[in-house]
């Protein structure tokens, strides 16, 4: 078999090693490439034990500069090395799924939530938002998608058909949950277990840079405005992120409207899990799947909805979400590889 | 030494038993009589394994109609059963401090919001809500207190200044989030560890009878009515309440006006501790103590001011809390046995 | 396709929801029935919400006695449950996986470690007991085979070879470690998460049934008898079974012979991994995979080898060797459906 | 109040902090000094704010060689820093508890187990094994206080009554188990919450300098040699050390037999429970104590009885049995400032 010639940049992160389990598994990929930067000359099992016994546990991991003879390149790396590193792919016909944030957000807005002026600003207008149950269409023809981030996925994928269908009005309060492993491998003392068990805690509150990805992605899905309020909290878990959007229920808008909306919406999706009334998402029901799982109702008093959605960050929030992008990219079963049963319990 | 003749009716349960270790370690307290219903005829240190070491350890757990020849007693029983039991307790002279919800709402909002009509309506109106920070005076002379619920103590505390400086305008929402300890001590299947480590899940919107009482509360406590919408969700902990409050920013309100309103109010208080500027609350840090962590900013571009409190709700929550009141209520020092350094890490 | 008609009785339980997530992804397996007792009548995605989206998802459970028409039944029934069903399957010619311990033990044994008498030892001697990298050849052609339990997997599995090759000697300690969800669905107030979160904790020493399991399994293995004593312990995880055994080094023994032994016994066995020296097993590295690690050392100052292994309780220790000897009784490859890599972390 | 001054050397870790906050709440102690190396020009709130309402938040820790003017000095510093430390602090008058393992073994021992020559050998030979339920006439006069391993403490103090009374003969198997804390404030990725949860797994076998120290404290408390073997293992918890000791029960010994000779050796011991027969020990139960529970049994198939402990690494394992150290060298009452109920849940 020829097979799709992939390579991860990016590989010893835990983003990184979920692609190379999910692209492991995949029977039209080949993994032709790892990439890192301090873990460059180790093998992928010294990196990531947990895949010693794959085919690839030998693969040595190669300065991300080396990348080359490549179909498609997942770019895991830090925000604001992708932006330096992908136009080079690009050139090169490398197709460039980017899972860090920089081809995200419209130029204007890097200064102020990433810190740097975009280095390529050309690509960035050609780049998709990697959201396929919104934008399949302009993925499978993408060279360059940005995969969203983990907080923006149920966000969009929540309140775009309410916000299309006006059942809900801006502004929008998100509230965030989330465990640690989106904070990434090395992330520190505060991300020690001692620190994290019977730790419930805000950060980066109001300053987290998926607001404007939210209030972009759903003005590219809806074509509407909405501004965006968005506080993120930790919680002791490993995957999982939970968002509560808090959001104007329109005049004699019901719960069983908006299960209807969001149910319609996705009907035949096969990683959208729309909740019948009254059951709750769990996160832990999607662990290991690339399944986000939805639900909205109205508190009638108030006139406030809350549409909430759940999902592993590290897969339908992250390496999940890419392989469905590859996969529509490269014109495969959009499913392939992702699993839709989380491992429970 | 005389000493308060104190009862805990509900001694079975984990504010139960939090309510006898803190009493032991208090020099004015007897704890003269336990009650239970099912773990009538038990010892204390069958009960709770935890307590062998007291001098407890081996009083014997009566039934709940048997308390007699008591000052005060702590009513730690479901929903329902204080208002029922209360009175006769009142009108022996006894004081007592109710730790569920029967004595927290207006008369009209029970059975809507906890499924029954209240029988004491007298007694009712008479109650204090036993919030000391903003109720004190009432508290000393109290013959019945209400203890307020973990999750509106801290969402009374962290808005009621905002609202009476005109800094913040309601409706509000509150998100909030609390590990399983809330849930008591037979909560089934999904309290298990199992179903609960990595599961981050919504439940009870907009149901929750939390919500009423926070609007009770902070009407009572500022004069101002506010519209609350409420979302709790349970996370993989044990111990801790952390709630986050959206509400409107007045015109030029800023962070620093939030930070200095709310250190204004609290200053001198024990058991309140107002963060400073970017500081985040963290329900690991008050576990164990009676402390509340407050703190509040504004996010400019969207107007809206998030006002979060962190506590531990078996304790400021609930039987710190409740110590707290005794203290007032019997005029000793209102710290008496409560400590104020949670266990960390 | 025609497939194999395979029935999951018990099917509601932790194990019951493996083995049909195992099985759903099993080319050659038809879920023809799923049976249980108080659950029967209710959906699969109603008793398994995590299966929702499998297309078993609206597959109605039935009571365990209407199981019929089937190739091959898998018990994940009670202990004392499996004996009495188990004939009349296989005498309409259902071959039978059980994976409780009704056919792991001599006859003899029941009574005392189980607490019944035998009601089937005429097919009891005929049954095989299902550990594959040991009795492969006798599993190919099994009409009834007896799932090994957690702890004697890699317990067996690690001490086979030594002793076979007299690098140690009996007598052993065993000292387990396992998560939660061993102790099954409904295990109470003591499987709570309050209750064991921060809880390490020993039960049923010495009496666990899985002592005369691991002697008896050693023995069929290696025609070696060994004295074990053991002594399992619960730690706030929900999958993982770590064992220690403790056992006598032969004169001369090192910890490099161990290894050499352990990695000649288990070359190309796709789910075995003998770590290489200095490595520590994980149970977090083999989660949701069908591998066990193992690792062998000598104290050279005692004597004593530690011969140490680790897997998921519910794949390698329950539903995915299950699979594994399915995949053995009908003739398929043995990994068909069971995955080699760990969702980690 | 005149009161003993006290410094604490090694502020900023896990262990100074539980030391501050036990001798915060100590009637007799004046905090002195607080002593860091990283952390100097910081203040307590800083570096531990969750002592930020004590009244020791605004202390500043200062260069450890700034300690003068103190009665007593806690060593909370690694390894071999306190050996270079302790003899200027003891020629000026100062006493001293030593909670690294500078003092604990002979001299002979540390280069193969500690990796240094021990510097001070003059004092290391006049040092007290700081068990106080050992040791307690020879502590009560101590200058130099040897404060004992978290996992030392319930195996001496589990094995010595019973190695006296010879109802077991070594030699000794011990499996230890404890939560992360112990791996001390900056134990990088390996103790990060992603890689600890789910995750059970071996340490440091055969080389933990636990095992000399058990060997030698035996032998000091019983005059008894025995050889002991010992594999300590994390696991998902915070605080929390069990052991699990395995020997041989002598000729006739039974359960009734060990757990008497328990209880008749700790008969009057504020901070030692021995449990009923069939009792579990539980680290959660003892969390945030001083307290160790120790249990007893044999199996009666193999003759081996289990002895297991139960403690709270950073309390009786470490910062409450330096306390207890202090009460007994300084005359105060034993058992100040040191509770006996953990905080459970």
């Amino acid at each position: 078999m020829a097979g799709l010639r992939v390579g991860v940049l990016g590989a010893s992160g835990y983003t990184g090693g979920e692609l190379v389990r999910l692209a492991l598994g995949h029977p039209e990929v080949e993994l032709a490439f790892l990439g890192g930067r301090d873990s460059a000359g180790r093998t992928l099992e010294e990196v990531h034990p947990h895949l010693a016994g794959s085919p690839a546990a030998s693969l040595r991991i190669q300065p991300v500069g080396d990348a080359k003879d490549l179909d498609l390149a997942f770019l895991a790396l830090p925000h604001g090395e992708s932006s330096t590193i992908a136009p080079a792919l690009l050139e090169a016909s490398v197709r460039v799924i980017d899972l860090a944030g920089d081809f995200r957000l419209p130029a204007t807005a890097y200064p102020e939530w990433y810190g740097f002026e975009h280095p390529s600003t050309a690509w960035l207008e050609k780049a998709v938002y990697g959201l396929p149950e919104r934008f399949r269409d302009q993925l499978r023809g993408a060279h360059l998608v940005a995969n969203p981030g983990c907080f923006p996925t149920p966000v969009v994928l929540g309140l775009a058909p309410l916000l299309e269908r006006g059942l809900v009005e801006g502004p929008v309060v998100v509230d965030g949950k989330t465990g640690l492993s989106g904070a990434g491998r090395t992330a520190g003392d505060a991300a020690s277990h001692v620190a994290t068990e019977e730790s419930i805690r805000p950060y980066r509150f109001p300053s987290h840079q998926h607001k404007p990805e939210m209030e972009h992605a759903l003005a590219l899905a809806t074509g509407i405005d909405v501004r965006i309020t968005f506080a993120p909290h930790l919680v002791p878990a490993v995957r999982g992120v939970l968002t509560t959007c808090y959001v104007k229920a329109s005049e004699g808008t019901t719960t069983e409207a908006l299960g209807s909306a969001l149910a319609e919406a996705y009907e035949g999706e096969p990683f959208v899990r729309v909740l019948p009334p009254g059951a709750m998402a769990d996160t832990k029901r999607v662990r290991g799947s690339n399944v986000v799982e939805l639900q909205a109702s109205v508190d009638p008093r108030s006139g406030t909805a809350a549409v909430i959605g759940a999902l592993d960050n590290l897969v339908k929030g992250a390496a999940g979400q890419a392989i469905q992008n590859l996969n529509l990219m490269a014109g495969f079963d959009e499913t392939t590889a992702l699993p839709s049963i989380g491992v429970y319990p």
